[in-house]
């Protein structure tokens, strides 16, 4: 083919890539498409999709609080009061004295210097550590971190950070990049609390022992630990003891706190620096009068009720011990998550379609977005869901499961 | 100072940074600090701060929509029958009805075949941006874009996309650039449509003409263009009429339409290639369904009301004529943004504060954030800022200005 065919096939045009694209249309052709469902409504562990009620097996909405009538009504008050917008970022016209106090009820329940609220929990790892991660500085984060902190990652780079990642859970790679990177150099270590795909936990005291040894600060994601694990639900440091060991921890308002925004708490000097030096956070609208109402009210319910952490963990052990027994192949998890490895794409889509129209919602996780192999149907839990749920749930897994030859 | 020494001080801990930070306490000392002021209450031209009615001129809430009723009511409505938040992304469990028709509606406002919704304006441009230009691909765009756009050229550039960047609204610059980069690499022009420090209107006509000579592609970030230029405030395409050549539009929800969020549009195979490719998309929870129903509303008043629109554009005149007649300094625009240049850090600062002690709030744009002698004070408009406002704020400037010898 000559460069002259190229150019009239367009090869030239940025947009080209897109018809290169065929794996939604391929797989909506076979009906096993497993994305953007639109819910009609959503009761939290019951929604409706395509006019059917189904279990919602695959959200984060950890506590069931988005349907939770104080949380609904905190939510509607701050409206009329506050409006639909602060039109403008923390740092101008956007702060309102709603988002200050939520901010001091972070750092009392953390038991924390300082807080700070971002737009969302996707932006917030990379509002903060590209923010301190500057030229020459090693970012050193375990392979499997979550999405977002890739980015973060990339944006730091683009600083001129020093990026280093380990491999997923392994301390001696760690260490090796610890010790790699120099005695004088400034490290940060960042880990997801709980791996977002698998429900696993990170080694902590062995992080923190590791950076007390190489005089790194420690950073530590918590989106899918705080309401989870931990005293009253306040994630990983709480639930090693190792509060004052973790330098900062950030977090999520779209799971346990049935909301939409992101936050970091740590010290009053380091959280000071980067509310004056996050991009993320001086150029971004600042979160709506409605979410931060919502997630205060949710803050609230979680420290007066920590038996609804404790009815969450029970629920999803319910599905993981009946699953383990019946054979399936699980991820090794204790927290919310239940992953079930299937570690064949045409199976996990076919196996996602019949719980779906068996009325179970789970997620797909297919390639490009997991490695060969690794293709699994990943539940999640909620403190609201009810026994006959989750027997429902098993019912199903073992039936499909036989049918398809997984058990 | 001995190795030791430096130890001691402990310049190898990553968070040492935070201890040099000295500007905020410095301003806050002196009285002048302008950064991050709760607002106790938001009416839209009057706000509540530290107990006093204000003044707001200093908000991207351009149509005065967040206070409106019929927003309001939405938001409200939303709450009630989806809860306070999606608890996952809109690619997994987080689309809901609602998002479907925002974008359906986004398609018929602008015309366009497709329309993809974000968590926030931030996030929209490194969803589209980085996620559209690859490898050796080329992203031109101008230097004065926003901070969000830079941030978006980063992750790219972490792909290994080439970037470019030309001198503010200089087109033969960006023309340099294109050649430079070769007749066959796939090329992306991106630039502010209504540039958010200035207000000024980036040259549509002449970027469109040089995409159409050098075979690139146009996307247009109109977050401070759509609800103040163009027919129905449908923003900078629509204001030449190049709506077909324009290729891809990004906004927010925060300023126009009373929200928090951002979107694209473009054609169909693009859309659904960064619907099903973008880890902002994919791995960030979806926009609220409050703040989905606030923006739908917006949008529908924008249609029916086009006369907010020109209210917004001749209150902005109006003070940008008077203070250009009392010989200020104001920077080139016709939009809702009316910047006046002060060109000294400590006289924009007293400035400020003079204006906030009188009950005018607007925004203080300091070094680091602009160039030494770009100092200036960002004033903005909304369409329901009453004459006696508009008046209040002239009279303010020229009193404050005479006193400080600014004109």
């Amino acid at each position: 083919m000559g460069a002259e065919q190229l150019k009239h096939g367009n090869r030239t045009d940025i947009f080209s890539k897109c018809d290169d694209y065929k794996l939604a249309e391929e797989y909506k052709a076979k009906g096993y498409y497993p994305y953007f469902h639109p819910l009609d409504e959503n009761e939290g562990p019951v929604v409706s999709i395509e006019g059917r009620d189904m279990i919602m097996a695959g959200s984060n909405n950890y506590l069931g609080l988005t349907a939770d009538s104080r949380v609904k009504e905190a939510a509607i008050r701050a409206v009329k009061k506050f409006g639909t917008s602060c039109s403008g970022s923390r740092y101008l016209t956007g702060t309102l004295s709603l988002h200050v106090e939520l901010e001091e009820k972070l750092c009392d329940f953390f038991q924390k210097e300082a807080a700070l609220i971002f737009s969302t929990g996707y932006l917030t790892g990379q509002g903060v550590i590209s923010t301190l991660v500057q030229r020459n500085e090693y970012l050193i984060m375990d392979r499997d971190n979550h999405a977002c902190l890739v980015v973060a990652a990339a944006v730091a780079r683009s600083g001129l950070a020093k990026v280093e990642r380990f491999r997923h859970n392994d301390m001696n790679h760690l260490e090796i990049l610890l010790k790699n990177s120099g005695e004088e150099s400034p490290k940060l270590i960042v880990s997801d609390g709980v791996f977002s795909v698998s429900g696993v936990i990170c080694k902590l005291p062995e992080i923190v022992s590791l950076a007390k040894k190489y005089n790194a600060r420690v950073l530590i994601d918590d989106a899918h630990a705080i309401g989870v694990i931990g005293k009253y639900g306040k994630g990983t440091a709480s639930e090693f003891g190792l509060e004052k060991e973790v330098d900062m921890t950030i977090g999520t308002f779209s799971k346990s706190f049935a909301s939409l925004g992101g936050f970091v708490v740590g010290e009053k000097r380091v959280i000071e620096y980067v509310k004056h030096n996050s991009p993320a956070l001086i150029f971004s609208a600042s979160p709506t009068a409605s979410s931060i109402a919502a997630a205060i009210a949710s803050l609230d319910i979680m420290k007066k009720e920590p038996e609804l952490v404790t009815q969450l963990i029970k629920n999803a052990e319910f599905v993981r011990t009946n699953l383990k027994q019946l054979g399936f192949n699980l991820m090794d998890s204790r927290t919310a998550i239940v992953s079930v490895l299937i570690g064949d794409q045409e199976k996990t889509v076919i196996f996602w379609r019949k719980l779906f129209d068996a009325g179970i919602y789970v997620n797909a996780f297919i390639r490009p977005g997991v490695m060969p192999g690794q293709e699994m149907l990943r539940t999640s839990y909620m403190s609201t869901h009810k026994q006959e749920h989750l027997e429902k749930i098993v019912e199903l897994f073992a039936k499909i499961g036989k049918e398809l030859g997984v058990i």
